[in-house]
Order: C-alpha cells, then structure tokens, then sequence
C-alpha cells in the first residue's frame, strides 16, 4: 500500500523542494516498523547480536599483535615501553573480545534481552582463553609466511610476504577464529573468517583443521569447507574449492548438518589454480600433486600425480 | 617534458630535505590542469557524478533498516521508541538518497552544473518511491535467508546467515539496486552493485530479475549479466556464471546494446560451483541440476540434471 | 604453559565481573612480548615497515588525480581555483609519498632504525619522479576508459566505466604501481596492486607489462603474474589466469627467481572467462581469441580462434 498513492501524488502535487512533509515518510515509517513486529528474524523483540564493527576492530587489532609489523609505519619500541604496549593491547583487547563473546552467547540465551552474568562470565573466559594462544599462534603464523617465501618465486622477502600477501591474512584470521571455534563460541568465528573471505575471495570456515606451514596463492575464489581437514606443508592455488558433495538428507526432507562433508588433504600436497576436490571421503594421499582445473570426488594415493588430458582444442587460424 | 630535467637535476643538485621547492612541484601541477581541459571525459567542466562515498553510506543504512540485526550490538528498542528510530533513519535516508539520485540526473541535464530543480525533484520522487517498497523488500530478504539455512548444511541458524553470508549481501544490494533500476535512476543502481561486488566477490549486474527465495553460497566469481532472468527458489554456488555469448555488433561496427543476451534460468533450479551459462537463447528448464564445471551454450529441458563427464585424468604414482 | 593454568583456575574461582586482575593478563603479555625478542620476521628490533594506513590513502588521492570525477559529488572547479586545488593535491602526495618511499628503504638500509638522509633523498626523488608521470598515466587510463565501452555492451557511458568499473580500477592501480616498480622502489607497488586485489578481485602483479586500451570485465579470480607481457587492445574476462609452469629449482632446492615464468599475449587479443594460460614460452599471437575455460601451455599462432571441444555432458530427464 501507500507505495503507489504516494508516487500519483507526487505526480500531481507541486512538489515543493522544502523540508518533505511528515506525511509522505510517516506511512513509509509505519510500514517498516510493521514489518518488525512478531517477524521470525531480526524482530521487534530480537536480542542483540555481536557487532559487526568491533568484531572487525577485534581482528585488526589481534592481527596486528600477531604481525605487528603489518600495518607499518611504527616507531621501534623496545624493553619495557614494549611491554607497556603489550599490556595496553592485550587489556583492550580482552575487554572488546570479552564484550562481542558474550554477546554472541547472550543472543540464545534463556535471558535474552537483560544482562546475563553466567554469558558474561564466559565472555570473559573465552576471550582470556584465545589471548593466552596468541604466542603460540604467532609461531604458526612465522611458518605460513615461510612456506609462502619457500614456494613463490615472486616473493622478495619473508617481509613482502607479511606486508602485501592475502593468503596469509585468511590464513591468520582462520586460525584465531578456529581457536574461537574450539572454545565453541557462536557466530564470532564465522563473523571472522566472513570478513577475511570480502577482503581476500578466500573463503575458509573457521571449522576445518588446517596443519602448519600452509600457503595459499593468489587465493580469489579458494573455498574450504567446514569439515575439511589439511596436514602440514599444502600449497593451495586460487579458485580451488574443497568442498562438499552430494549432501545427506534427514527423512523430513531436512538436510543433515555436522556430519564430514568435505575432503581430506595429506602432508606435503600441492593443488594447482582451479581443481575442484569434493567429498567427506575423498583423501588427496601425502605428497601428491593435484593438477590445474583437475575435478576429483574420489580418493588419491600417496605420491601421485593427477593432471587433466587437456581437453582438445579447436584451432581455426585466419578466421 | 619535465620528467626526465626534475630527475637530472634532483640527481645533480644536494637536496636540501626541506619545503620542496615550488619549482619542482609547479611544472606537475601545471601538466596535470592542462590534461583537464577540454578532456573527453572527467574535463574541467563535467558535471558532477553521485558521490561513491555517500552511495555507500545509503546501502549500510538502507541494509541496517532491511536486516536491523546485521550490524549488532543494538539495545532492543521497542514501542513508541522503535518508531522515533526507523523514522530518524527513513528521514536521513530520504535527504541523501535523494541528493544522489537528483546528482546522478543532473549529470545528464542540459543544465550541468546549475543546480537543476526538475533534477532535484526527481530525486525526491525516485527516493521516496524506493524508500516505499522497503518493508516488501524486508519479505523477500526474509525468504532469502531461509532460502540459505534451508540449502547449506553449515548454517547453525538464520541469524548466522544474517550476521555472516556474504550472499545475502549481494542479493540484498541487487535487489535495492535493482528497485532503483526500474525507476530509471542512472549511475546509482550500478555504484551500489559494484560496491557489493568488491565486498563479496559476487558481480550482480542491477538489470537481471531474480525471483524469490534467492541462495549463493560462497559466491566468490559468480556474475550474473544485466539481461539475466531467474525463477524461484534457484541456488548458485561460486564461481557460475550467467553471461553473454557472441555479442552482435551494429554495421558501424559497434557493439548492439540492450538486447538479451543472458540466459534464463527457470524455477527450482540448482547450479554447482564454477559452471558457465552463456546466451540470451539459452533456458535452463525448471528443477534442472547443473553439475559442477558444466559449460553450457544451450537450452536444457525441464527436470534434467547435466553434468560433465569426468575428463580423463593421467596418474603418476611414486615420481 | 599459562593457557590451561588460567582456565582451570578461570573456572574453581568465583570471577568477579570487575577489571580483571593483573594475574590473569600478565603472564599472556610475557610470553607476547617473549615471541618479539629475537624473532626473525617482525622481532623486537624490526626497522619500520610502509604504512598500510598511509598507502591506502596515497592511492585514493592519485586515483583522484588520474580520474576526478570518480570519488563524484565534487563542486566543479574552473580556472585558477582548478590550479590552487591540484597544487594542494599535489604537494600533499608529494609528502606523504615522500615519506613512504623513504620507510620502505629505508627497511633493508643498514642504517634501520635510525633516520637515515640517503633514503629520505631517494624518497623525494621517486615520489616527484611518479608525479611527474601522472599526465602521461592519465591520457593511458582515458584509453582504458574506452575500451571498456567499445568492449562491453552493458556500458552506458563513459562516465558509467569510471565510476562503476572494478576493472578500470585494477589497471589504475597496476599503471601506478608499475611506475614504481620501475623506479625500484620496494615494498610499496606489491601493496599498492594487492590491495586493489582485496577490493576488485583481480590480481596483476606491478611487474607485468601492459600495453595500451586494456580492458577487464567483472574480473574476479584473473590472475596476472609477475612476467607476463600483455601488448595493446587486449580484452580479458573473470577468472583469467596468467601464470607460472612448472617452476625452476637451483641446485640447493630452493626456487629460482627472477626469469621469465609467465606468458606474452600479443596485441587485439581476446581471452573469455576461466581460461588458464601457463608458461613463460607461451606466446599468444596477434588477434588470437581463447575461449572460456581453455587451458594452454603452448604457443598460439596470430589469427587463432581456440575454444575448448565442449565435454560431454551427461543427462538425465525426470530423474
């Protein structure tokens, strides 16, 4: 309604280029506040979920702990001016992380809508437990940007790599998010990794197990799926998907979740640009090779080498 | 000219690292204004375009009045409250759209660059009219994300698709941009969709049509061309493309605009990551599956499930 | 150590939702500060690296420069006005150019640390030396501008590809980081193109060789590598790659850098969606087309069409 009353009217009416009278927005107004009420998501009485902008203050702000030379441009800290910086980082940061968990923990719970001190509590818990893991993930982080270094010619340093490669920040923000994950914190992780993939095209849920020394190229396009499990020292090229196939259904017609979906990858395998690996029982054997554009829903055996036949070409010169 | 003197003589004379001087930066500025001036496009006298700052800023807060919930962190608001809100918004929204729109409309006037007030009513006109279909817009995107939690065996939850899935972004860019579209708005419906396609990877050209209960999980690469048509309840995965085929071209030589040249894609249809779709005679039937990599330059009949046959692939085992 | 001290003690204590005390941060704020002292990468003494804050913005003001009327809403400015406001552009660039240029010498000069004069000088000079350039950059960029409207049949205007295409904007950022790349400034060209990846999807490496009225359409995934040669008039579409083969190890194991590993496209040529091309001896000759989703690592001759030989499809009616 209104929508089509409103526009003959401003057909006919002299629209006076003032202030719009308070009758034309006053209907639009009651329309969407309708909408909001009794509405299944996101309605009128809907508790608040964490916020997208700190969670993305959070991610820079832990990233930066991780590789503080990323975002440039510091002066060198050294002794104990480094640790006072330290603290300061770590405090504010367990004050946001704390705040934006509980959050996440609030929104289902029975008290929705009034302060919760038990989603407080594991707010502050959660967010302790993943800043205790930051030095530990800072030295899986040093092996990423070495096998990146180790596996691109057109790497110049260990630091062009921290500065300049995407690969690496999905990489970062996957394994802070998964240690969320681990501590079964909802929609935070997912919350990360989301915004990792708009920034990168790498799209890595925070659920798969990925081991160390892991590099991915390019990245536009890479899917890895929930259930994925990878071991140490993959090389992974742009728009290779790892992902799910043929998806189980409950007898209601409803689709079955958390089962293993996605494939597993052994140690030292490298999947070139655009392959397209399906499956919760396809395993891509240790130290394979899995060529450009090859499209696999099947198991691989150790040390092989998979490529397409090139499919034939036609050839039509001097058209 | 300039180039080649500047580097000789910063070479040969001791740079005082001072206020560089004006002798240095002048001959710059000089060249740059003279490559203004009487240029073909972005001249000394264009028109001014819509600002892509403030189109920006109109899509967060024309997706925070469709999806409240998504940005977080909110008090529940409610009552009479609720209502001063949204109508803070829908005014604010109603004063920048508005100045865009008559902005993109002036740019095309014989009067550029005088304020224009037929311009300028359009602008209200088109704002109010697109400010007017929000709350049956805020229906179709709650189909959308049941449409996603109904398909992805990873959702936990509507609110995780509300708070994380960058395809509903991208659907719920298109279909504002889309709305705009119909009204004839220049510029702005495809400012909005570019924006979202630099955050999500998926390039949905503001002209397709697309029904309800639209899915695109992952979504990285997809595009979907401007003559495009979809049903309902239709899921893509990354990577498809719905595209053009052999472009026509007038006798001058330039390219025929405007004709469709994107295929059609009809209800119930599901499309698996990385399959290509191309040309405006090509339909897909309803309840079709189109398998992974498909390539498809032809129409498939209702209920079909197309799939490539696996291209050989050559193993090597132990190398 | 810490991490599971602190949840078990985390959980037997009664938390108070105060400010934590120092027990529970300090010993996370040790170990932080433990993994800086004598890291490799990013240690404690690490020289400052370029602003990724700072770079970002020295883009969005060249960009302004090269192309005015995209950032829209600008009043226009004629005459002596128009001089003062490029002055003032100008000079500001200069600065903040000057300066980053300086930080990424001065991160490998054994001087880090410390202010050093040598790379302040060189600083200077590489940023007048890329100003210097922009007249030049900005009559190629107007022939990029319209090759995107002779090529693309959803084009509108000239006006609609400056202020909409992802496209146009990879290139701008190549064309300027390729200046730099030139000049042998480190660092600051890789960040420059990889952030314009993280917002466009498309990723040119500013080492490559483009030549003239280069267009890309949509974009996401195209890849193009650090030796690849691209002549004039050359159009390519989403998902293109350019890219490496088989890479050369020396005799210690570790990858050979520097020669050329990716392919020569010769002028009029045109490469449709998801095509691969591989190989630093692979030459696409003059005028040549590649079809969607060919893969090649061979040399094409001039005049060629190839197109893959569509795969058999297998189907399946009223499954």
């Amino acid at each position: 309604m209104g929508d089509e009353n409103l526009h003959s009217e401003m057909r006919n009416v002299e629209l006076r280029l003032g202030p719009v009278p308070r009758k034309y927005l006053g209907p639009i107004v009651d329309a969407v506040v309708a909408s909001y009420r009794g509405a299944e998501i996101d309605g009128e009485d809907a508790a608040p979920f964490p916020s997208r902008r700190e969670v993305t203050q959070i991610l820079a702000e832990v990233l930066e702990l991780l590789l503080p030379g990323r975002p440039g441009d510091h002066e060198v800290v050294g002794g104990d001016l480094l640790e006072q910086e330290v603290h300061r980082r770590v405090s504010r940061l367990f004050e946001s992380l704390s705040r934006q968990i509980a959050l996440s923990f609030r929104h289902g719970c029975m008290k929705a809508g009034q302060p919760c001190l038990e989603c407080d509590k594991l707010g502050q818990e959660k967010a302790l437990a993943l800043l205790g893991r930051i030095p530990r993930l800072r030295t899986v982080l040093l092996g990423d940007v070495r096998a990146a270094f180790d596996t691109d010619p057109a790497a110049r340093s260990l630091e062009e790599v921290v500065l300049s490669y995407p690969g690496l920040v999905a990489i970062a923000v996957y394994r802070m998010a998964h240690e969320l994950w681990l501590l079964d914190v909802p929609f935070v992780p997912r919350m990360m990794t989301e915004h990792a993939h708009g920034t990168t095209g790498i799209d890595i849920h925070p659920g798969a197990l990925i081991g160390s020394n892991f590099f991915i190229d390019h990245g536009t396009g890479v899917v890895i799926g929930e259930t994925t499990e990878i071991g140490d020292n993959v090389t992974i090229y742009q728009g290779v998907t790892l992902g799910g196939y043929r998806f189980r259904r409950l007898e209601d017609g409803s689709l079955e979740r958390g089962y293993k979906r996605h494939p597993t990858v052994g140690d030292n395998v490298v999947i070139y640009a655009g392959a397209t690996i399906l499956g919760g029982d396809t395993v891509i054997g240790a130290r394979s090779v899995i060529g450009g554009s090859v499209w696999l829903t099947h198991t691989v055996p150790a040390d092989a080498v998979v490529t397409i036949e090139e499919p034939d070409l036609k050839y039509k010169v001097g058209y």
